[in-house]
């Protein structure tokens, strides 16, 4: 918001000055009744509104698509069971469901751009729902992304087989349930930053995902920061912003 | 490590097998007896060894310093108290200490360089150790840095007031303690990536940083990830690469 | 209990000696033989017994309603399933069920009364059960409620375009999940009592409403205390009670 | 900020366009390098700065003080320890130290107004600390304060004892460590707002006072909200908020 | 076992040397595959083996009755839902369920012994399972139980119109969730043990019994011992201890 | 307080009305200040106040015990270091300091009575403390006491080797840090009530006695409860109640 | 891997150097898109891939079977439910399935080597999944094995009853829920190594094994480590190291 | 105890009955008071004595050690600190204190023997405490050691450069603070038992070591069991065992 323009513009008397307040102040979204969609965030932070689908029932989630779509070309919604996306696919076309993200993505990413690519590493199969949501949302958000999955520490050596794609990459996703140390061994072999995902993958004393996400935050290793359990969007999200990181805004 | 190098070397005869799987296998690193030095580590991170002096004799903080040298112009010596900094300062000419931070640097931090600067926000008085520990670990790793300190929440007018320093940053540090709230409006109104420091600063139900971190961890604004409690200088690590982005490595 | 004119009954004859025992010790509730209906409770607090609906069957909620008719003419059920709402609306044709909040209202509500309206503010669309229970049992209770949902700190301006109505009230609810961070925003910004309630929504480390609960506890902000986690009920009682406060008991 | 008169002002040329936007982002702080003090705190928020003595030194409070003096005729510093507080008593003529509590009063605390008085209880000898720095800020915020101190539930006659004085007040402030138990009983006593405050005394699975706060939130009385541990202050602020409730602001 | 007795056979040579070690060694206990039943423990702690019902199908049930049948008179199964003691009762005539308690008592309880009574007072109606099986389990052991239910401190009149039944009683049982608070206020009235059960009703932060758990085992008032969250046998059982102490065993 | 009988009496004219109302009310106890001494308490739950010592000035404890003198021949002061005992020994010539316990003993403990003994076990030399806090507790309150100390499981055949003293006990206490198995061992042994001390001994996840707690709140053996983690006072307390079970009140 | 070996190879030109580069880096497991099967494991740490069956199809499952079954002659499945073994019998006809356990075997078991017998020892009938895990594991693994099970120390004359059994063995598997004294016993009676296996069994304050965990890790007695719990195939497979320690590898 | 000889001579006359009743249950151990020391345990258990330093004065260290001295040659003192061990040295010529061990070790260790060597493996050099105290213990116990210090994973290749050492061992100890990732690692690379040990090294959201025992706990490598935090004579203990595993006992 441009407060000097308007202020001159007030001065001019192009705006009355209520007028002038009011747009100061005025809401810069639409009022669904269950949501508020926010326009002006495409903007503002340079990519669209994400839809967390869990809780909400189709109805409002094709409701917001509708309210997105004039400002957006690409939409994610994340947390979607097998049953509302084929809804939500029935209704609109250029919708696609990934099932072993829980992720619907609507209309076409945009074509991969940035400083260079993700490399999204995960610990163990069952980690595979969590990685590929980090995965698909920075694809969504214009990046190339490349997997490396299934390579936990209790096997050191799938690790370094794939080391030449992982520090080739800009930034690199690391997910991980049980003991999460995954995220310590990359950040000692990589001079990029890494995003730690701890996952709720485990049973006893993994707590649902407190001991991994303990872990990560107490890596030894520098270059590490940690989002949310099961965050698998917000991993693919900031690795999105580093990897664009320098760009004209 | 070249191992096709390697290999050539082995079959031209230039290294002897045995001592080809030597040089696979040998350590890089110097042994002095209480701490294994690092020399190529400044290479393969791109950083000189950080010192976290804690526990750490001057003897021992001098002896690594002494080895680091040979490879760095400039150390950083985080969480070091006033007498053992006095101690170190007397031996070394180019040792500079700040207090408030309890950060000693050794020699000359490079010029800044980066895409742009990070800009450091903390929310209250008693957050300025960790937040200094931010700013100074990343105008030592080559850094602009802005500080917007005192700023927090319960009084968002004074946040607002810093708005365009923030908005205009690379990267943001967020450093709160007590409810930790900052991150979260930080991370709604910036398009870039904020790294959330939760700070051990409270009382009672402040569980000495717990409830900073949870918080910083939930936030529904996209774009935070967070590193350890007081982890000063690893925030201010991650915002150095963040704005060091699409660089040539 | 006015214990000087039951010894001057005692006194003049007017009461035997035992029966003035009894009285003092006399039990000042129905038995029902599910529950002790507190008769008394409406003139000793000022509002009827609130029945708690969830774990007890519909034919106890209706012995209750029965019971509680004879002195007071609006009775509130908070945590009551629509199954069981749908029932009691057979039997009792002033009942009214309010889904979303999934508190019924058997009566007329009071007309609002007392020094001016509550704000009820909630951060994201899953928080409003807990907001609509809050705003809900305020009004049964006689107050004006204004309602501004979905106002998360992540969309900072959201909440600012309601500042009027927010900073306008006598009292103000804050629910919110996930971060928590609404109470201290909201604290920081208006002169009045704030009550916090934490809701469970979130995931991972939102550890089903105590990252918000602690966040809340730990605010910065003056004027901000707090209640259980989901307890709509209990914030939109005590709020009621500081709308009316000041006036003749 | 009323916006509107600054439009006008503008469109009036009363001020200069740049001048009306610096003016609605302008800082409204002084600052004092070490903390940034709020002159327009005392009249959005009705009350001046508190300062918040713990980890601040003699010279900082006194600076913060000689600052806020312009706006108001008290200030209340808490966690203050004996040799900080004979310092400032020797600067200082008008500031009195309370030792029980750790507060110092500098100026004259405002004449008692409000609808009615606060009553702080207490349950144990060792929670005096913490009632005292209740029952002071209150006072300081110009309210009448009753206490009734050692008066646990674990002999439950001493607290009938003091019914009256606790059923008359506006408000009630109820302080305990250990189990917690007293805001509850209170609770179901009085028909106007408590305020609990769990204290961190205790020892064994009291957990620094995380017991009674647990026991405070799951109050099955109604009309209970809770503050932090061992914050005094906040319940005293708090209290004196409800106690002045119903007035012009 | 009388080891002095043994030694003196094995000297008359009534007993083979091999043999009195076989006696002092041998298992005291019959094995169902499923279970082990200890034939012994009748005379050795007083009372049958009690069946904890949860996890067991109703063959082992009644595997293990039969076997416990030579022993005892009456046999206490817990935790058991309608679905076994439907078809328990079935093939037992004198097998007698109570829902509310989930509790099957089959064979004849003993008649009533003992100094006297023991009171089971539990706070809110949820509380009733619990309590119930507090009371049962006392009964079957041959104890006499008078009750005293939905008296919580939060309506302290209802719990003080009942004092003569609890000040009368040789041990108090008090059952309580959400903030526990009844152990103490009971424990501050009376002069005997009170067995303190923590019941995992409520919600939110009453984090499953472990708030009111904590709230018991706090207490300041003497006297008061405290069993696992929902252990309403063992509290009975150890009531029935104490009615019946001093006596010969 | 015989209701009846006032009533007679004011009925009879011996008593006013308005007296009768104020005895009902009075205060039983005398006020020193920083400590309300409850006269009744002796009758009413028969034994003297305990002096809880940690935290009290001497002048307090000694103001404490002189007026607890009217009342009592026996006064038990626990948590009292070294330094204040001496102090109170030069003031009172009938005090004798238990240093290993803490405990200072004033006046002539009563002759033992009850049942039979009470059996104190505790696991290891550390757990010295607690054990003897129980012990000297008990016997001060009039019970014969047998001491098993450093019994711990993990040597077995230590504890067995004294089971004649510990099964021939009318209530054992069991003090135990670390694992806290001790009670459960204990409890599958005896056929009377154990009291179960959790002690803060022990290191990394004994977390200050929490295993301990934990681990005896879970035992499978039947008649254990458990005090707060080093309470050996409540111990000593219980013990001697149920020691005395079955006597004339 | 023989790097000298391979160096030679290499001066030898028996290998060309870039082949020996990708023997170093290669990947020595094969691709099943949903799993890295790890063909080298076998020969590397002497067992074949155990497959955890937890959230994987019975296609996956078949495949893995069907890719490892060229490198081991026996494969373990654990925590596999029923429904999934039947299938996977009506497959496979040297499948086996143990319902107790949730473990099916495919193949051969090797005959029994060692240096002697594993004893799995547990507490009580539920604990019996965990128990036979471990059982199953350490005989699939070459183990022989002696079961004592239902012998909890609440019970301790039955555990003692199967001393010799016990302290014959070359390795202790502990297995118990609630207090998890188990494991203190024994390893106070034993000189062998004792893996604990705490599990998830009891209620209440058992916190789902977290009470059982935290007792064996404090244990006083020597001897003792612990694994996650439920762990039973963990514990399985360490025991079946120790049994095997001495021999060649 | 061999039972049946005492039988037979019972039966011969050699011993009377009596005699053996009391041989039975006879305490082999020797009471100094404050400690009973165990003769027999060294026969028991295989090794001495250990004495826990920590909270015993140096004339219970003395005493101790000179009841122990009958039947052992070596006798460990861990957590011993430096001014009790000089005094322990002043009296004891053949005692020798470890400084960064705190450990004493009195009397000669024996020549190492077992099956091979025990590997102890620290991530850092603050965890050279605890290392050194397994690495001691295990020594005093008759195990050869190889220490591989400063070798965390956050620096893979100092790790991977020991890694014949490691591999070569018949038992690996990893020790560990913060994210104790290192036995995870470990585990993934031997084929022989780990032995973990988590340290209380860390700050922030490490919890004084709960983070590394909870991933140490959940570690996805086979082979791993945990002991204690910070308990390396533990570790030192079971490894010893480990390593004379198959031997006669």
């Amino acid at each position: 918001m441009d407060l000097i323009k308007i202020m001159n513009d007030v001065r001019d008397g192009t705006i009355a000055p209520e007028e002038a307040a009011i747009m100061i102040r005025k809401e810069p979204f639409e009022d669904l009744g269950y949501a508020k969609v926010d326009h002006h965030r495409v903007l503002r932070q340079g990519v669209a509104e994400i839809i967390y689908g869990e809780g909400k029932t189709c109805e409002q989630i094709l409701g917001i698509i509708e309210a997105l779509r004039k400002d957006t070309a690409c939409i994610l919604i994340t947390r979607l069971d097998r049953e509302h996306a084929l809804r939500i696919m029935d209704e609109l076309q250029d919708a696609e469901y990934h099932e072993t993200a829980g992720v619907c993505i609507v209309g076409h990413p945009p074509a991969p751009s940035g400083n260079g690519y993700i490399a999204v590493v995960s610990g163990g199969t069952s980690d595979a729902r969590v990685a590929e949501e980090a995965a698909l949302s920075a694809e969504a958000l214009g990046n190339r992304v490349e997997r490396v999955y299934d390579a936990g520490v209790a096997g050191l050596h799938r690790l370094l087989a794939n080391l030449d794609t992982i520090m080739g990459a800009e930034v690199v996703i690391a997910v991980a349930g049980m003991e999460g140390a995954l995220a310590s061994v990359i950040g000692g072999l990589v001079a990029v930053p890494v995003i730690a995902v701890p996952t709720s993958v485990g049973y006893g004393a993994s707590f649902e995902g407190l001991s991994a996400l303990l872990t990560m935050l107490n890596s030894c290793a520098n270059g590490i920061s940690v989002v949310n359990i099961d965050n698998g969007f917000g991993a693919g999200y900031i690795a999105g912003m580093i990897n664009h990181a320098g760009e004209p805004r």
